[in-house]
């Protein structure tokens, strides 16, 4: 059990949020003829990614979307990595969280973004995610039938220390929900796809909605899937559609033993 | 004073110790027409890289050629990064070590490596530097007039870790004298100067040995200079020679003001 197969569902996110459910459905139902075994949607797969559409979009863990989500990875008896969406909880607070449902449709995993986007280039990308979100304070990692995998959310993979820590806790592989946009997308999204992969000697999937440039946020799709050694597995256009890569968890450990990374560290001085 | 241009010496190395003296001491008395600040030179430039070699050619400091490359720094009135040299202590231990001169050929910097490079790839590269060489236990970030410059060795440069402490001491740059292989090099060389570059928001400088195919270990060559946002601003070839780059510190903190990653990372919960 050490052999996976991951489809990257790469949406267009759409306006209405039901129609979003039912999309990533119907991709799923059409991927799972070429048994896969764990499916990953993008993050805000459910609401176009615009600080004023996360208070409106936004459901408690349990309502409609999850429910609905978890039926989704049970009628297809696979994995679900279900992107992210906006979560608020009891207080009021609003977070951009991803939810992991196993084969039988049971939540095994919850990510809520740790590290908030705010981010102002000259003539380029302007958000701001903070105005209307609120951070989490975990690290996740979750244990599937064929091994340990971390899961972030996109700007969380710029910080090397956490993929870090995802490793620490038996990590190998690391997928992340994401949107990066036309300014740091050609700059920097294969780049640290392949780094944190090489780095950590794990499998890094990354999963983007489609291109939509009518959008205020243009997401720059290249949805990714990366082997630990820094080899690119699968690399997608900006175009609707989805991918399939085959992962080996004992490639993982080969790698490790051939260049030990993770031994060699000097945690006595850092 | 925040504007430097560093001077990258990818030269071949030789047996005879003096002939690569000589050779640092040629290409640097040519490059400072171009009116460069830094001079920086490769791994074990004065020794084949090869573990039999590394005792043989051991030096303590303060003897002949920490003299000579002291000399060469005053001589040419530049900061030198004299690459690295096998240096012994009174304890007859072995260390890879690189030494930082002034202007005036004041030794302002050593660093000895800290994570030595042990590695063995099925069909690839095998070699145990533990077989022959110590480990250093430092940190290593030097002031100049232009600002803090962090420095490590190359396999060194694999660990995150190491990167963000010098970034943490103030580093704006981080040289790495450093001599990749033909397994690792086509595989990761650009890859981790890139990323280190764009995680740390730094100029990132590699300065390799050129590539002797005669030799026991083969230098993968490429020596390569990467702006803090990860353009790559010079990328050698293989063969014997020099390269001059242009750094700005100015806008290391102008990347840093834009994407704030530095700032936005979660300590609180690393």
């Amino acid at each position: 059990m050490n052999k996976l197969k991951v489809a990257i569902i790469q949406m267009i996110v759409v306006k209405d949020k039901m129609k979003n459910i039912e999309k990533a459905s119907d991709f799923i139902k059409n991927v799972i003829k070429e048994d896969i075994d764990i499916a990953v949607l993008p993050e805000m797969f459910l609401c176009p990614y615009d600080q004023s559409n996360f208070p409106i979009y936004a459901e408690k863990e349990g309502e409609i979307s999850y429910l609905l989500l978890s039926e989704i990875a049970k009628q297809n008896n696979i994995y679900l990595v279900a992107g992210s969406v906006p979560e608020k909880d009891d207080d009021g607070n609003i977070f951009n969280t991803s939810y992991v449902f196993d084969p039988n449709g049971i939540k095994i995993a919850k990510h809520r973004k740790v590290h908030l986007f705010d981010i102002d280039i000259e003539n380029g990308q302007y958000f701001k995610e903070s105005d209307t979100l609120d951070a989490g304070n975990e690290v996740t990692v979750f244990d599937t039938k064929f091994g340990k995998i971390g899961l972030c959310i996109c700007y969380d993979f710029r910080f090397p220390e956490l993929s870090r820590l995802m490793v620490d806790k038996g990590a190998k592989a690391i997928i992340v929900p994401a949107a990066f946009n036309m300014t740091t997308g050609p700059a920097h999204w294969e780049l640290l796809f392949r780094c944190r992969a090489v780095d950590n000697q794990v499998y890094t999937i990354g999963c983007a909605s489609a291109r939509d440039n009518s959008a205020t946020y243009i997401s720059y799709g290249n949805s990714i899937a990366v082997s630990p050694f820094g080899e690119v597995l699968v690399h997608m256009n900006e175009k609707e559609g989805y991918s399939i890569s085959s992962l080996d968890f004992d490639y993982v450990d080969k790698v490790r033993g051939e260049l030990p990374l993770i031994a060699h560290r000097r945690l006595d001085i850092y």
